[in-house]
């Protein structure tokens, strides 16, 4: 078969490091990649003031799929690399699916006390193009005291439905078959109510499937006391943020939490990050973890109908994840890489 | 001096219980009350339609102090109850102020392994009288496949500033002096901005505090893996509810999280209540905590500038957690109100 057209985004800070290890460990799955870089992020804004130019995102729709380091920098104002870089590849690539597994690897540390691996394994449907997100809202009389500044959840019921179904249909392909919408209906009621109804409908499709609801608070309060709940979850944008940066809390931190942005209608390439950021005061230390990156590449694989090497690579994290116990942060960056790609070779 | 003048809603579940308990504590603590009570919730919605009439919320004003169970029931729509009795008090009475301790007291069990008591100590200054709360929004093409439902997030100079000077002063009265905004700058630019910049432009008036900044989604993640770095936070109303959720996951449960809805101007009557729901699940089985509202009787006490009643009730409380190590749920909700109003009594 061809080689996979992959674009790499290595984007700001610890981005460049963890992406080179995920990278690596491409290669020793024996994947076949013909890689093309892109220099997106807080240099490129510095040096020419462009977050994203249309032409790179034309490029961009020409691959198969796109790897992503991180994006952010303090030497940027908020949002200004968040919105029109990052937001604006999920948003314009249409990756409606933010997929965000949640699982506690054996081996691992969780601050929860009781919890043991297999416990927490679930994965959260973040819808990824919509709600408050949409950047939709504004302000006036900026800066005196009548100032109002609004911010608006925009949902659609072509929006809602998509990711709903997704959501159902990989609830269905798993042992537990249960989903879990998370919104705030009792407080949020014109979104929320669109929420449920549209899960009430698309339950009709997927009888096998056991759909309930929770409170965005319960939710995570159950993250911490009662993880065991949740099989698949589905939820708007910022409640998928909230949920899925708990989940990478008790399943060993945010060294490990992979995602997909996923377009599954493959109408332009999906995106593969780490959850975490650009964590600019390690940057450039070898102290990143490569291995939320990793996993994120097990994802595109997997994406790519690469199933085995998907597996191959999960697996090499799993094995270095065990031998690991008790020697966190012992390893450099470029070490932890050179153990799994090691393995998935070996 | 003369008695309080308290208004007593014990609302639907296991309000009713958890209400008789801080009402019984109240008295031990030899507090002279005038209770009134209102029979609000989901049974007067069902008898007359009626959530919270005019009458009786002018009544309400007239009082010192209001003492609120638990309000939701499933038998009631998603946000009936909710929006036009709860947050309708809320708002009504200019609670602008949600005030939710999070404190992991000593005997108490926590999910987290390896945090101490004392190491969890923070107030969540949560704003309660706007943003996603405020019921903006709408709907278009309900039930069609072109259905749009908004939910906008209102946010004013106004209503940001009074918060965020209420939390710096409580941060200047704490032996740590340190206040952190929770928002999503990066995100929600246009709210976020505005809280931003209050934050910035207060924190000139308190150069005692130290203030920082942190994103919904890490603070979240931090609950769980370093609740040692928070003092006092101030956050929206919904990233407030998020968060005092995990808080009391992390502080030993929903059955002892305590809060107090202020209005700190005094321009109506405060009202406290306890962070659960009306569990209807367990309603009537006497198995809720009374605890978690004793502690907002203390917080009442304290705001009517009763604070050696105040302090008498939240050691009675401290102590009663000692004792009680190990013998959760061996209670019953009417044994552990006994038992801490004996200590208060005593
Ligand atoms: C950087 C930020 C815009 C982003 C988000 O909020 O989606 C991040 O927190 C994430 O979870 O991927
Ligand atoms: C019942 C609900 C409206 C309420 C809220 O969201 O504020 C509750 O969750 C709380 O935290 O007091």
């Amino acid at each position: 078969s061809s080689n996979i057209r992959l674009a790499v985004i290595p984007g700001d800070g610890i981005g460049t490091e963890v992406v080179a290890e995920g990278l690596k460990v491409l290669d020793a799955a024996g994947v076949k990649v013909d890689a093309t870089h892109y220099d997106l992020g807080a240099k490129r804004y510095h040096a020419t003031g462009e977050t994203l130019p249309d032409s790179v995102l034309d490029e961009l729709r020409g691959f198969d799929a796109i790897l992503l380091g991180a994006v952010g920098d303090p030497s940027v104002p908020p949002g200004v690399l968040e919105r029109d870089l990052l937001l604006k590849l999920r948003f314009e690539l249409d990756h409606y699916v933010n997929l965000r597994p949640v699982k506690l690897f054996p081996g691992v540390e969780t601050p929860l006390g009781k919890v043991q691996p297999g416990e927490i394994d679930m994965i959260v449907v973040r819808e990824g193009t919509e709600g408050p997100y949409a950047g939709a809202g504004g302000v006036l009389r900026k800066g005196t005291p009548q100032e109002i500044a609004t911010q608006d959840s925009v949902n659609t019921a072509h929006g809602v439905e998509r990711v709903v179904r997704y959501a159902f249909a990989k609830a269905a392909s798993r042992e537990r078959r249960k989903l879990t919408l998370v919104h705030k209906t009792n407080v949020l009621t014109f979104a929320g109510d669109l929420w449920q109804r549209t899960v009430n409908r698309v339950a009709a499709e997927f009888p096998q499937v056991t759909a309930d609801y929770c409170h965005v608070d319960a939710a995570s309060m159950f993250f911490v006391s009662q993880p065991q709940r949740f099989d698949v979850i589905v939820t708007d944008n910022l409640f998928g943020d909230i949920l899925t940066d708990i989940g990478a809390a008790i399943a060993g931190g945010i060294g490990l939490a992979a995602s997909g942005n996923v377009n599954p209608d493959r109408t332009a390439p999906s995106m593969f990050e780490p959850v975490h950021g650009s964590a600019p005061d390690i940057a450039g230390q070898h102290k990143a973890d490569p291995t939320a990156t990793v996993l994120s590449v097990a994802m595109l694989l997997d994406h790519l109908g690469l199933g085995d090497a998907a597996a191959r690579v999960e697996q090499a994290v799993a094995d270095d994840l065990v031998e690991r116990q008790g020697a966190w942060a012992a390893r450099r960056t470029r070490e932890i890489g050179d153990d799994i790609a090691a393995r998935v070779a070996g």
